[in-house]
């Protein structure tokens, strides 16, 4: 089959590799239909994550159908219409019985060099009664393939802001977790939602979801400030990842609010604001989306109209052309690529 | 009057100062019975933070009976008993009325340079009503001293690590707020509290509070992973606050679990080992501590015997004695000093 | 001054009373622009609350602006558009400072026999620094009449409710509480908001608020399963304050779920379906509202456009005609009556 | 083998049976240790649960070895010591994936006429590998048997009660239920634990526990208002289950406060003191008891002496001399009683 590889930094490769099979009963090998270009894509694309070796298969955010299962699966059956969560779980640990999937103590993660990736045309899912999630008639292919990462992530981490009905929130990045994090955000009614970016074009995007656009220069904390009559935002989620948004989002935070972090880190020593946590009763709180929590919720909202992960794809392009995605993507040129195998 | 006043890096003085009197018809005089030194204190003394300025009386933790107070003062008349929060705060602007009463927008901390401080044989309480508590007769002076600062602050941190019975509790640092953390998590029954330090003295204080003890080396996350089987403490409370204590204090974390630090932080750029923030969901909490909302639980707690911070003292010293006070606390020979102006 | 005044069951009077005059230093005489009547005046109109003495002048929901302070008065001065709580509240007790003021030691209702009422020209309001709450410019005094009891009332049973972004939302009863508990419920983006009453037009006006009609018939409880796969709603908000509606709320409700109820509840000895309550791991909450706990986030939110109270007006009327006002309210010929003194 | 079971209202009768056999791949059989008589078991006895049919072994609360188990089970093997939950659950539902196993959609019980019951020498399990609990070494049989309902159930209301230390807290009901709430209670702290009951003896046994002995007469309510200042107690368990002691609790409970039920209700139409309810802003929630959420960390903290269940035993004795228990029970001359096949 077709698959897409990563290969050294700055590259990854469109090749044939073998098919994936069924190795234990609990197994299922799913079709891919939809592929997504995901922000961590790039952080391996790039070489920040060393572990991942030369010839993995890349992608963790897919949704396809259900091929084949093994004897073991019972919940799941071939035809259906499926979704994953970005890593396999097993639902019987104890973190996982906790709700706590995103720990569970055999989680295995797509397309990272653990799990074969689903950017290609199959995928072998283990623990498929558990880690499949069938798809809604009525939620179409282009929204669902993010309720598997990138918009379960948005909602965990705007559920972690403790968002108030009436709060001013801040989002920190407009970029595509950003832009889906406004619109999981709106779902706890703030007065209004401030969007940082440094880039117009995404700020237009996000101004064009109901935040207040605000650029992320050297004015920023005190146009914030001045928004929120020198309070700060009693919510502030973090949508990058970087030493700098971090720290900006702390700035913006109003006292005893909270800065949820939905950025991927990846730094053991980064330089954080700990006087301002200190000084102003802070809760900073980061994480891997716990997806298989909230997936659900998020689909049926989604169906319902109140989230509208569609609208911030920006390209779709055929599997074989996925070194160009990346390209573009790496650029900036893209906001959301889907790819068809 | 006689007062410790600081002076420059490494040296306070004891001299004579001019008596406080009445401002504002809101004030009170209070003729102070104990003072305590606090590890804020020792940040003061060697010069980190430098907003302090020469000559400023020292002194946030004290005990003192009302003298005099103003016309408009209702709920504290001359000859009560009473404590302070270790600032003033109004009890009318928004974040007091929220119960931030820490985030007070009209809030006046004693003895860092801006209210008097307490090391001193008076000084002047502003907004009256709202900055002193009566302090319940069935209370002894030298616990009752540390409710209005040290007791509260570990409490408060305590609080805010959503500690469940049953759970298994880190505490990182055995000093004064170390203890005090100690005596505070076995409110909420964990199974086990381990205490990690450098000093066995420490240490072996930790144990006789109940703790068990771990010495804070090279060995002390295998050592708490071990006791843990794998897992990690749910619930960490940070009580130095240093760049090793905090990240001491992130690696013994749980999956999900809280890093509710009661230290100190000064810094603007710490260090912090984000990449296990985000790959173990884990939520960071820092904060003055809230006292107002707290004290009253406090001193009930103590009363009851559940508490006990008198525990902690190690020094009563007169206040004359101030000078050599510092220095030993500074080199670590005294745990908790208590004044006696 | 003219006034609305209690007679006897079935008959409250127009007519001219002395006018309201300062008594304590902390009072502030209000010109009432608009009064609303509410649901708890038609309980003392038909004799359900025999505190109440006859020559009673009526009335709890009101916006004004102040005429005159007493000598103590600071954060109020003459000429401020206001609003008020439908409580006068000390903001010193203990209750108020754990930010229940609802429960305020000193607390005095405003309309009941206790504080003269505000179906008048003007109202004594006592505590006049914490009872009473500027109204923004930007909100119009025919929403803002509405945030000092009713829709601060329904805010506060759907904050109670712990509604999450996907759920099922069910709120029996779509009288003027039912149908701001609609708006209410909706800041924290259920999938569906099920709407249950016996009245065609009441249902109607929910559905217009985007609520789902279901006719409150025998056959109730099997649509509200049907329509949740079997489940229940996990959030129940109770809008009438009856036996009938507070046991259907109780049956309506998913297991582990809530029941909130916005209505007013005067019987000592109400049956309930305990059995139901033990079976399905349910929480009943009840309660006065917490006005001014959310009324700032309720006038934000009616600024913002997010709620929409002025939509249950039915009727304008002179405070002249406050003897057909209550009688139409009474044969339930209108939804929301506001009086214009 | 050797059976307890219901035959009519007033009548128990050991017997034999047919011994239980594997059904199901997932089924285990146990053989009994030990097996409690239950409050609910009570409620069979004297025809309250008419549900349950002549015949039908009884015993849901029970310890034991695995004998044998089905082909599927992964989880326990023979001669493992267990315990179960009352009831078995699937572990896969939407309900159990929330943590609400109580409500399992599968959820069947042990020993009301659904399971075959415990009070016999074996028991058929089924879903064997979430339903039975393996025992730590360090923890007795006759504390561990408890785990599987009384202690668990206890644990559950307690936690539901929202306690924070330094509260005031009242159990009312001083029997095996109300006394292992005050064990569960005190592991959060409060400054007093009230527990109140109508007989001497069971209060002196509560005093023995740590609770304030307050004799549930006439007096009561003014008793605990009394102690708390006026207020009353800011979190109330009720432990018996009847009108009596429901709205006994009602009327302590503080402004804010919740009153969680521990007691078993079957009434459709118990009447309530609603208008408490309301007029103080309180919370009631009543449950099934979710073990299986609570089985571990009750289980540790009995381990480490927090809670100490096997105090309330009160009589061992053989199995076959059940009839003899139930009359004893029946007639409160013991507190609880284990049976021993």
């Amino acid at each position: 089959m077709r698959a897409v590889t990563f290969q050294a930094p700055g590259e990854v490769r469109v090749g044939t590799v073998s098919d994936p099979v069924l190795r234990e009963p609990t197994d299922a090998i799913v079709r891919v239909t939809l592929s997504a270009v995901c922000g961590s894509d790039l952080h391996i694309y790039n070489g920040r994550f060393p572990r991942v070796p030369p010839g993995a298969i890349l992608g963790h955010e897919f949704l396809g159908r259900v091929e084949e299962v093994g004897s073991d699966v019972t919940r799941v059956s071939p035809g259906m219409r499926v979704v994953a969560s970005f890593f396999s779980w097993c639902g019987t640990c104890a973190a996982c019985l906790a709700g706590q999937m995103s720990q569970c103590q055999h989680l295995e993660t797509f397309g990272f060099g653990q799990l074969a990736g689903a950017q290609a045309e199959r995928v072998r899912v283990p623990r498929a009664d558990t880690t499949l999630v069938p798809v809604p008639d009525a939620l179409a292919d282009e929204a669902a393939v993010m309720a598997g990462d990138i918009l379960s992530t948005a909602f965990f981490a705007a559920e972690r802001a403790g968002i108030r009905p009436g709060d001013t929130v801040a989002v920190v990045g407009a970029g595509p977790v950003g832009l889906l994090a406004i619109q999981c955000a709106a779902l706890y009614s703030p007065v209004a939602i401030l969007a940082l970016d440094r880039v117009d074009e995404r700020l237009r995007l996000a101004a064009s979801f109901g935040a207040r656009p605000v650029p992320a220069d050297a004015d920023a904390t005190a146009a914030v400030r001045s928004y929120t009559a020198g309070k700060g935002a009693s919510a502030v989620i973090e949508a990058v990842g970087s030493r700098e948004s971090l720290n900006l989002a702390i700035a913006l935070a109003a006292p005893f609010g909270t800065v949820s972090a939905a950025g991927v880190f990846a730094e053991r020593d980064l330089p954080v604001d700990m006087a301002r946590l200190f000084n102003r009763d802070l809760t900073l709180r980061s994480g891997l989306g716990n997806v298989p929590a909230v997936i659900g919720r998020v689909m049926a909202l989604t169906v319902a109209g109140r989230l509208q992960p569609q609208r911030i794809v920006s390209h779709r392009m055929p599997l074989d052309e996925a070194e160009e995605a990346y390209r573009r993507f790496d650029r900036r040129e893209a906001l959301k690529i889907l790819l068809m195998p």
